[in-house]
């Protein structure tokens, strides 16, 4: 047995490694703050476990059409006009297994074999992982404070190459919790459209914004995807579903695929997610919403203080990409001694790409205030900041 | 927008264009046999049902590891123990989303661009598309009633190529309904093995099995990717639940392609299938296996007086792969006719392959008893055969 070229060139998480290093820690009876998890640590609002349990009783549990449930896409599609007041035709959208299935979806019908994506490093490191998977290329562009850690147009028109496909873009990002501003999104549409491409927008963390309110990119354009989820603002992790809106011209492919690759999305998890946009949920995520953005307000500055740089306030996500070169060139081997001699957890910067990996590192404040605040008091102490 | 390579190669199932036809017939008041639906008609088990909804009330929607909970792949593996005799290691077992999620990792673990996999034809379409979809290829072997509708070791040897990487076995097989003998599986395997490639033998059929007790290669080697699932045996279709066991040396790359592609399977799901091995489960599902094997029963002998040729007792899976060449050249017209004429929607020949299409159907015995009758007197007026 050799290992396939494929699965030679995918990396695991690292921060996998860390985790379970931290679990048996933890069963020795140690106590770990865990700010590496990007996971809500809330539970599913109640309605839509209500609907869920509801669905199940009544035998809810057959195969639906590949595509979704047609209330639900229809509901989604509400959803954009309540939400964001764009016009979006229910038959656009492909309700997935998770945002992954939507990915992959939409890189199987726009992606020949040996043509690339153009995508920003730092970035969710699934991203690239799935352009290998389907034997394309990924072409990673630094990016830094000066953009918000996103990309520009001009750096679309300069890294574009003849096999260049797409543009995938994510607002906000995973890992710098930062977003696209609408003129720029609109600059990387109309180049990425001349050029022939085509614009994929990772729009998993919508909702998860503070002090203002994402924009969609479909209020730009009918013929990009727009991937959604519903595990990170609507707190549905382990349901396992997401979303693709697509140019209505890729939608017979994607039913195709679906068909293919899933059958269909997980049917409790359907019927669960159409209550998760009725008003009293979205009261119930909108609180959640507001403890998030408590939690960023106390650790960015906190961090800052500690000596981590921040150069852009992430607006968006549940993640702070930290600048830790003022205490190591290695930031792994910084968390793997965080985690042993602190007590606190946190995803190494080589999970996100090879634009300075070494010297950063993200903090999730996917935990309580009270964790956060022994966390950061506990870097303090082992920094000696306190 | 010009389609990829990929989707151009990959079809659309066929029996979908009949289904919204005979649901549009519905529509308009007409009665419909269905005897084209690969989804048993039961509901799930009450237990599982039980344990899906304790698990959402205990608040069991988040993530698990990528790999499935441990106490399921233990509970599988002791499944393997109790049922069949084999050892299986918990380590070994990935649960997947259904599978398909099972089949696209071991495709992904094992299969270069432009490497080919051996299959039967006729056989389940989504398998050549799964390959299609990695940049693969598909070596399609005919098969017919004389070797049970199964490949041979011999056509294995005779069709091997030097891309040839792996051999992709159903048993029960969809369309067709049969199994391979234990004998042929291991000169197979033994075959394979000693040309350097690999053996995936898709047994989610297994436990729907008339009149015996199937085989799992896994009785015969623990070099063999082994796909199971959730769906048909156990009554979970939506639910999305499946599972591969893999040879040791490729866990490590299918759980790292796991967290890439999928996270994790999903949540509620894993719990449910907790309580799938209980034996009052077991109890309710071998009922419904001797329902199963009743419908068989009925239909065999009522097709072959109708003129249709079925010239191999299917032994499981819920098909009855069906040679209609005493009424047609053509069976998707047939079926279509079928449809509008006797109201009986049935699977045409060209879901399943290039070999022979025109000349059959697949019936499915996913309805009931009375439903059946109703069908086979329906079809005996039309062709005047009552």
């Amino acid at each position: 047995m050799s290992e396939t070229r494929r699965i030679h060139d995918i990396q695991p998480f690292h921060v996998m490694a860390l985790l379970a290093r931290a679990r048996q820690l933890e069963a020795e009876g140690r106590d770990i703050v865990h700010m590496e998890i990007g996971e809500p640590d809330f539970p599913s609002p109640p309605q839509v476990v209500a609907a869920g349990l509801d669905a199940i009783k009544d035998g809810e549990v057959h195969y639906t059409p590949a595509s979704g449930l047609p209330v639900l896409r229809q509901a989604i599609a509400d959803f954009y006009a309540q939400h964001y007041a764009v016009t979006v035709s229910a038959d656009r959208i492909i309700v997935t297994p998770g945002a992954s299935g939507a990915l992959l979806l939409t890189l199987g019908v726009l992606l020949e074999r040996d043509q690339a994506v153009l995508m920003a490093d730092p970035g969710y490191p699934c991203n690239r992982n799935f352009v290998r998977f389907l034997e394309g290329r990924t072409t990673a562009v630094n990016v830094g404070a000066e953009s918000g850690y996103q990309l520009t147009a001009e750096q679309v028109k300069h890294h574009w190459q003849a096999e260049t496909r797409a543009v995938l873009l994510a607002s906000p990002s995973n890992p710098t919790g930062t977003l696209i501003d609408p003129d720029t999104m609109q600059g990387i549409i109309r180049q990425t459209q001349q050029l022939g491409g085509a614009v994929i927008v990772d729009e998993i963390y919508h909702g998860l914004v503070y002090g203002g309110q994402a924009k969609t990119a479909l209020a730009l354009s009918d013929e990009v995807f727009v991937i959604n989820s519903f595990s990170k603002y609507f707190g549905m992790t382990g349901w396992r579903l997401g979303w693709v809106v697509a140019p209505e011209a890729y939608v017979e492919s994607l039913d195709k695929l679906a068909q293919n690759l899933f059958l269909a999305a997980p049917t409790p998890a359907q019927y669960a997610a159409l209550a998760a946009f009725q008003p009293e949920t979205i009261a119930v995520l909108e609180q959640r919403r507001e403890a998030f953005q408590q939690r960023r307000d106390f650790l960015l500055p906190a961090l800052r203080q500690l000596g981590f740089k921040i150069p852009v306030e992430p607006q968006g996500a549940f993640y702070l990409y930290a600048d830790c070169s003022a205490f190591t060139d290695d930031s792994y081997a910084f968390a793997e001694e965080l985690l042993e001699q602190a007590g606190v957890a946190i995803t190494p910067g080589k999970d996100f790409g090879h634009n300075q990996p070494e010297k950063h590192l993200r903090f999730a404040y996917t935990t309580s205030m009270e964790r956060l605040q022994e966390g950061v008091a506990r870097l303090g102490k082992y920094l000696g900041k306190s």
